[in-house]
């Protein structure tokens, strides 16, 4: 049976110190406060907003909460992400994405403050991963994915890592992170032959290629040694149950500890946002 | 006996169509033009310089040389760089570095229009490499590794390469480029166990540690299957010449392809650096 790394003690850490960090600041007479930036109505979108939401509230973080219509064009949209650029109160902004299509996405993107960019999607956010330096904020997601292994004391130094996928979100960044960890990373894509034979390798796994249950058995060792962080999330209509990137069942047993999913990467999420928030707000000071 | 992948035959190709530009942009009534700033007389500056001016005066760049005291001091440093900054005539500017001690190195690098960064080395730059897309412009010697690799048709995609070294100059950038040309990447530095293990596994190793002649025989599967890229480039004193980060004599004759020093990487490096510059200018026009 291989250990399993739930994300909900790791989770509570972190808003242990940002409820700290609330507090100091609050003393200070500021309250953090993150921007939500939303275009219609998306259920995805209004399922992580409902977390985020409840994630500040929990932790004494504000929520300003712009909606703009499905229709509003790319002027107004533009000039209501730049009053939320120069709100001194407001110190982090998650913008949803993808837009609708009058929108040009990657102009939206580039707009952002960097250092309002708590979700790390900024050129600002991206070179700062790259650099391994504190320009604007990591992606949360890949963040959250080395907020685990460090919670469970998994050793990175000198491992060998596979990552799997190679998005901006988390497959590109998770890999520079683990870099800086001095872990020796190899970047798996759709392009790259013998992806298992690479992975059965590895110390350790990031499986984020977004293809559900894609990594199977045959993508361990099978001999309890590997570190397995599962990064997906969605719906198998078959199973009726939520299912990250890797087949739980067929690995599970092979390995020596994994995330589960749900309640694994995808529930310390939020809670880095938040604290990029925190943190958007502690750097005024520095 | 392996190929030598000369850099002479690449650095002329890419002249050829860097004078085509050049005439393009003259018929505009615009001369490209690339800044020199530089600090005091290093030897290893003053080298560089020279070739690069020799390059551009090959192909039709205008240079203009800021040269300043030793002594200089940090505000009067970044008011020159600040001056290159505005400049219209200016396309591209070389910042050497480190700069003296008096002047913050970090500040001075962030301070360099992107547009104009045509040495790779501002966020911008940085975070155009990491994402794949033309934001500034990637680090030369990075680019010059992938030229070589593409004017000798070596396969990329699908291939397993080692980068060795995780310098900003060289080894992340082009692990990100080989990426973006799906391979893939690897990549090894001063924590990673067994290198030799990880790069006999590769069919292209990248030699990037800036270690003079690190990489031996037991770093290559001596299969003559191989292609291996040496970018380092240093005086060895007990041979009396000029060696790179492979020690040529042990690998060679194993491997199918190999870059000599000199005359290989470095050799292409100058004439990308100019390319960049007339890029920035034809960017102008996009």
């Amino acid at each position: 049976m291989a250990e399993l790394l739930k994300g909900k003690p790791v989770a509570d850490a972190i808003n242990i110190r940002t409820r700290a960090n609330v507090e100091k600041l609050m003393g200070q007479g500021i309250t953090p406060t993150l921007a939500i930036l939303r275009v219609g109505e998306r259920a995805d979108d209004l399922s992580y907003e409902r977390g985020a939401v409840k994630r500040c509230e929990a932790v004494g973080v504000a929520v300003k909460s712009v909606v703009l219509p499905e229709d509003i064009s790319e002027d107004d949209f533009m000039d209501e992400l730049n009053k939320l650029n120069d709100d001194d109160s407001v110190h982090g902004i998650l913008m949803f994405r993808p837009l609708p299509s009058q929108i040009d996405g990657e102009k939206a993107r580039c707009a952002i403050d960097p250092k309002k960019d708590v979700d790390g999607c900024t050129d600002g956010s991206l070179a700062g991963v790259f650099i391994g330096s504190d320009i604007g904020f990591a992606p949360c997601t890949a963040q959250a994915a080395i907020e685990i292994l460090k919670y469970y004391n998994v050793e990175l130094k000198g491992k060998k890592v596979a990552v799997i996928g190679r998005s901006l979100v988390i497959g590109r960044p998770v890999a520079m992170m683990l870099m800086h960890e001095n872990a020796t990373v190899t970047i798996c894509h759709t392009k790259t032959r013998d992806v298992p034979g690479i992975t059965r390798e590895a110390d350790i796994v990031i499986a984020a290629s977004g293809q559900m249950e894609s990594v199977g058995q045959d993508y361990v060792r099978n001999d309890e040694s590997q570190v397995v962080i599962d990064v997906g999330i969605g719906w198998n209509e078959a199973k009726g149950k939520l299912c990250g990137d890797v087949d739980f069942d067929q690995v599970e047993s092979g390995v020596k500890a994994i995330t589960p999913v749900p309640g694994g990467v995808g529930s310390v999420t939020t809670s880095i946002l938040v604290a990029h928030v925190v943190d958007a707000a502690l750097r005024l000071f520095v």
